[in-house]
């Protein structure tokens, strides 16, 4: 028997054990965004303290101005090992509405067929966290931490992380690793894993072009006085050429294509992109007309103007030719795309468009990079191997079309890398009543851990 | 001495008590928007019944669900004269804001230079009624009516005219005539009278555009799913050509050139495109290239939007892929435009640029031709020389580039064409405080109605 099989077979009989362990965690109802939960956060960070110190880890409770942090450590004996950061959250979503749970949310429960475990974090993002701490106490319990260790919880996730950027400002050199790992991702389906190596960067600015001093009559101004409704509206217009592409010059400076593997892994899947696109009432993908829905999403930048206002919009009519509009301009970056390249291209896109009487404000609400794990990164390989030797499938290399702020947080402040392994599944109902994760998810999804853990080191 | 010199001595000898019978019409605090001067208003309807009454005309009030109507009417002795139909109104706007105005606006007085008639309603619009009564009272005194003759007072014209489509439709056959004569519009300036020959059309079609079933998030949607703020925009941009020409198919049917007089006219005014768009803060004429600002305002058709709306506009920014847009467009019409070929080939132009996906819901605010005496009427040809005639300089045949509802109204209900000749000047402060008549005005305004009245009489 190998290290890695003595590990895989201790996570097998700890099984009854963790589910309970677990139980433990879910039933402390540690609501970030309700000052009334506020001591069963601190319980609950206290609780994973006292876990991890029980296996070994060097743990403690930091406060924050919000809810407070857990840190861990443990270093190997190996002197060759990488050094991991695994992140997770213990706080959970408000329970509410609480008549539309089939059982109590802070009393766990395995489903009658025992397939499922139900409760409120079940998924999101308690089960997932404890998968990596079981992977962690079957190698402690066999032999030696496979890497170099630091563990970071938060209890403030669902509220947007506010004590965060300080938190690793103050403590950026005891959190520095080689990789940061993450699970709080979804797996392909119920029996494909994934990894989501590509996180879209965002590029939010708001345009407000101004004319006349003041709103002026139509009939009596209609014609030759300038209407800014026409001039955001032309901007617009142009900003996507005829074949869905954006048309800033050099948007797509740093976009790559997919190696030829992954776009025929994205090829393969069992996507159905009339279902995806019907589900929300639509049948026709839009933008770039030679793309995948799924590299629409994943893989390519976008630009897409999520609001727009100007002049009288009540009941009815008013003839008046208004003297401002404003529209708010959104950009999904890729791969090496600089945001501040794109502001300044979309900035000179603007002006060009500008007639000599318009003035223009830009309001910029926020610039970031997209993340991307390069597809030949070492640990990513690793991962892939070892993800494939749990589930007998290679996972699926997914993008996120969203963005992710604290793994963004992370590596601009760290420099560190992520790693986002993830078993939770679309139908888990996270931030909904009867919240659950499978069984299989969390047994399977330990053993995948240690594999990956065992994989990295090497 | 000609018969019309005796009208006109006449006038001039009756300068001061028509003063005096104007102060006591502006001395009713007709103000028909505020219920408190319901009875103000019936009296000045009834003041109006007894002086053309005093005059010989066969007066009477008409009660309507609103403030009551006053009709009047008188024939000539001569067989083959015109019948003309005048048309006013006694109502005035509220005084307020009180504290700005130097006087009691209910205590009509001449200012110290005897050079202007001071009050609310002075110019608009009893002062300019007087002058067509005080025109017909030198007619009476010197001999017959010059033509035959229906007047027509409303005291609703300041909240819509909302009683008005009623009485035409009831009293059509009453009030029909050859022509209509209205004095509610401004001359050139003090020294060059106008008569305002056309009038622009209005069309006001809202356009709704849905997509998706409900809002989407950008990062999860956004590129696949059409964006409706985007079909909108392209939609808003395609509607007018580079040289700022509205681009709808057959748009410009029904559009002529104006008489090279009428071109030449205004080529010569005094009028500074630099000081009329300086007002409001613009510079540089917009529209279609080729044309004055004149043309723009009084005779060329445009098409503006008026207000558009979509997805988030609060503060700051949200990841939204909005499920729907809007946007209220109006199009300005001249000459012979047809309204409703102008309302099907806008929603033709829209769903021709409908992508698959989106639906277009069209919400109609109105749809009126424009009003355009033709410039070769007999009428008109007859009213400019006798304006030349009082003040010594050809009228300004000018436009308006707003539309004026009655003067549409008895077109469409009774097929009356209308003489607009006004003597009203832009500083006279109409709708606010210290609102002046100049004595000029009023003295040759009475002068000039006796001149055309005795020209349109042949």
């Amino acid at each position: 028997m190998t290290a890695i099989d003595a590990v895989l077979a201790r996570i097998d009989q700890n099984r009854e054990a963790a589910v309970q362990r677990l139980f433990g965690l879910l039933a402390i109802p540690s609501v970030s965004t309700d000052p009334a939960f506020a001591q069963d956060c601190a319980r609950a960070a206290q609780w994973l303290v006292d876990e991890l110190a029980g296996l070994g880890f060097d743990a403690s409770l930091r406060s924050t101005a919000g809810h407070p942090m857990v840190v861990a450590h443990a270093k190997a004996k190996r002197r060759d090992v990488p050094h991991v950061l695994f992140y997770g959250h213990y706080d959970v979503q408000p329970a509410d509405p609480l008549e539309l749970w089939e059982s109590d949310p802070f009393k766990p429960h395995l489903s009658a067929d025992g397939e499922r475990i139900v409760g409120r974090g079940s998924a999101d993002d308690k089960g997932q966290l404890m998968t990596f701490v079981e992977a962690c106490r079957a190698f402690r319990e066999t032999g030696d931490w496979p890497c170099d260790m630091t563990i970071l919880f938060e209890g403030e996730e669902e509220t947007g992380s506010p004590s965060l950027p300080a938190f690793l400002a103050a403590n950026g050199e005891e959190l520095r690793a080689d990789l940061m790992l993450v699970c709080d991702t979804n797996m392909w389906n119920k029996q494909t894993p994934a990894i989501t190596t590509m996180l879209r960067g965002l590029v939010l600015e708001e345009v407000v072009i101004s004319a006349a001093s003041r709103d002026l009559h139509s009939g009596m101004f209609g014609g030759p006085a300038i209407n800014p409704i026409h001039v955001l509206s032309r901007i617009i217009a142009d900003i996507h050429d005829r074949r869905g592409r954006v048309a800033l010059p050099g948007f797509y400076e740093g976009v790559s294509e997919l190696p030829d593997d992954v776009a025929e892994q994205w090829q393969k899947l069992d996507f159905s992109e009339r279902e995806f696109l019907g589900s929300v009432g639509l049948s026709e993908p839009a933008g770039e007309v030679d793309r995948s829905v799924l590299e629409k999403i994943w893989s390519r930048p976008t630009c897409d103007v999520n609001g727009i206002f100007g002049g009288y919009t009540g009941k009815g009519s008013k003839t008046v030719l208004p003297a401002q509009a404003s529209a708010k301009f959104s950009f999904r970056l890729v791969g090496q795309q600089d945001p501040e390249k794109v502001l300044a291209a979309f900035r000179h896109f603007v002006h060009e468009r500008l007639p000599l009487d318009c003035r223009v404000e830009f309001l910029s609400h926020g610039a970031s990079p997209a993340l991307q794990l390069p597809f030949s990164s070492e640990a990513l390989v690793r991962a892939r191997r070892a993800l494939h030797a749990e589930w007998g499938k290679e996972p699926v290399l997914s993008g996120s079309g969203g963005s992710i702020p604290i793994v963004g947080l992370f590596k601009q402040d760290l420099g560190i890398d992520a790693l986002m392994i993830g078993f939770g599944l679309d139908d888990d109902r996270i931030h909904s009543p009867n919240e659950k994760y499978e069984m299989s998810s969390f047994t399977k999804g330990t053993r995948s851990w240690a594999r990956v853990l065992d994989a990295l080191a090497g």
